[in-house]
């Protein structure tokens, strides 16, 4: 018979805490379908003169990322990845991207014949060939197959429990099926996608769009306004998706990963935090300034990927048709007024044949 | 040689009059296309005793609907919807649904041989077959075709020249070539579907959900779950359409008319204000109530197409299908506590395969 399924979650931040509660009480609740035993690994730091492991594993609480909230106590904290992944098939990614290939490294060869992986990380990379998804650094490093779970997914407020979804991209069915029990809960409700390039490319390209409903905020427009661009931005989404990866399907957008999780960071998120400042700062800011000012020198995604994306669509003489990327971009780097947003979004014509791209 | 294409506005409240101020600067800018005289029908009354009609013919300013804002001289006001026609073969039709077939009726033998209707009116009617679409209603009783124009259209904001969009539902191609003329300008952008029915649709299901996105302010809940249920509800929304109507596109709930509206009015408007405050008196006040309090006893379209809706998805069988439609009914009308939106909504199996409907 085969080996039970057993989970470990690599990464213990915010999100990484929240999804123990759910993964850990998931374990417990199908105990014909998983090992009770949950194992995330921790980054050791020492907090109040405790380390962070052996605090979360007495108190079953991680005071220092998602304080306020019980673990199921089969949650077990350990320091090192590959004691965390020992013996489990289902390897949730939950991590800032740039350490993804560093613990892949760690993890190659202390595998079971039957792991899989999903990642939760957005955010993609870009080299000379254009898009590089994380699910796809994790595939090929590791050598397993790599889901992804994406979605408008505020980790606080899915720790107060509050209702939610998120979509699950995948290959292989059986994987999907599985960790649909894996995270479901009656708060916290699964979808699925054939198409792991599609869920996982939405949860980059967002944080572009995010900036420029930002600058609408700062500007003092309407939500008129701030749909239009909220959906022109959807549009080159779908557009940049299908032009730069394949087989991606249009019904992913309308999942919780696409529009869901584009309106809940619009509305919210610390991408349209900054660009309404910087709107409102009329050219007296940089965003290098406002990182400083409002997020103590952490980079902001979106301004990251405006680049990216600006650098692959010049390249390949696409910028006539990503013009919201595109004037993002110039606002953002060029020292463009931010009014040109609208302007630039003014000069295009829509299709009058009722196709969106 | 054929009469030249003239424009007749029926209907001049706070969104006629902004569309005058559009289509009597496109009439005079494209002098090609359009005779410059754009009539519009004014319902007579008397303000600071004047005229309407007289007031902006002279002052060229509906100082009752759209105060504060000059309309091009080339609009000329008319107190009777025969004279306002007169000679046009466009006819925008843009008055509250209650009074399309009185004025119909009026218009009925008063047409021009190639006139063509075009509804900006959100709203549908129910009857024992099901979905009664108005541009259905104006077509039937003029003998002339209609599109439909809808979109995140708040008039004071267009009023004000924000960037804005909307979508032109048609059946005949060259018919939407021209109202592309008609309508669009620098800040007001037009596509095309040629889908009347999905365009229209959108435009009254959208208060329903509306509705439950108010719930959820009203509950105190985050971003997360209102965007949940803005997606859930758009869900619905699709399905709805394809089952009731036919011919209903996909794309077409990605333009303006689709999801970019449905965001303005789950972050804006009545409906969405007045279901915050039902949700925060927990029971103590009526839908009623809140009209008298807060709309001078104005009825809301959202309530009103949530019990029309509900009768016939209850009719067909349906209620399983509909969940967030059905939970927003019982909480307006059945005393059903206000959170239930969200546990009858957790209780629903998402898709796996990849598909929304």
């Amino acid at each position: 018979m085969a080996a039970k399924n057993k989970i470990a979650i690599l990464g213990s931040g915010n999100w990484g805490s929240t999804v123990a509660r759910i993964a850990g009480g998931n374990a417990a609740r199908h105990s014909n379908l998983f090992d009770a035993e949950v194992r995330i690994w921790v980054y050791e730091e020492v907090v109040n003169g405790r380390k962070l492991t052996e605090i979360i594993n007495t108190e079953h609480e991680n005071v220092k990322y998602l304080p306020g909230k019980k673990l199921p106590e089969n949650v077990v904290a350990c320091p090192e990845p590959q004691e965390a992944a020992a013996g489990a098939n289902i390897l949730i990614f939950v991590l800032p991207h740039q350490f993804v290939k560093g613990l892949c490294a760690k993890l190659v060869g202390h595998l079971r014949k039957d792991a899989f992986a999903v990642s939760l990380i957005k955010g993609v990379d870009f080299d000379e060939g254009g898009v590089v998804l994380i699910s796809e650094v994790i595939r090929k490093q590791l050598g397993v197959p790599c889901a992804v779970l994406m979605g408008a997914n505020v980790a606080n407020e899915i720790a107060e429990e509050q209702f939610s979804e998120a979509t699950i991209g995948y290959r292989d069915e059986q994987h999907a099926q599985l960790l649909k029990h894996v995270f479901q809960t009656h708060y916290f409700r699964i979808a699925g996608a054939p198409d792991v390039a599609g869920v996982e490319i939405c949860g980059a390209l967002k944080n572009i769009v995010a900036l420029a409903a930002g600058f609408c905020d700062g500007m003092g427009l309407g939500n008129n306004t701030k749909a239009a661009v909220i959906r022109l931005g959807l549009v080159e989404m779908i557009r940049f998706a299908k032009h730069y990866l394949e087989n991606v399907r249009d019904a992913t957008f309308l999942q919780s990963c696409g529009v869901a999780d584009l309106i809940t960071t619009c509305y919210g998120g610390r991408n349209r935090r900054c660009a309404e400042v910087f709107a409102r700062s009329q050219g007296a800011k940089t965003f290098e300034d406002i990182e400083q000012e409002v997020l103590n020198g952490q980079k902001l995604q979106g301004t990251l990927t405006a680049k990216d994306v600006h650098a692959i669509i010049k390249r390949d003489g696409l910028l006539e048709r990503f013009r919201l990327f595109t004037s993002v971009y110039e606002i953002a780097f060029c020292g463009k007024p931010v009014a040109s947003l609208l302007e630039d979004l003014g000069k295009q014509e829509l299709n009058m044949n009722g196709d969106i791209s």
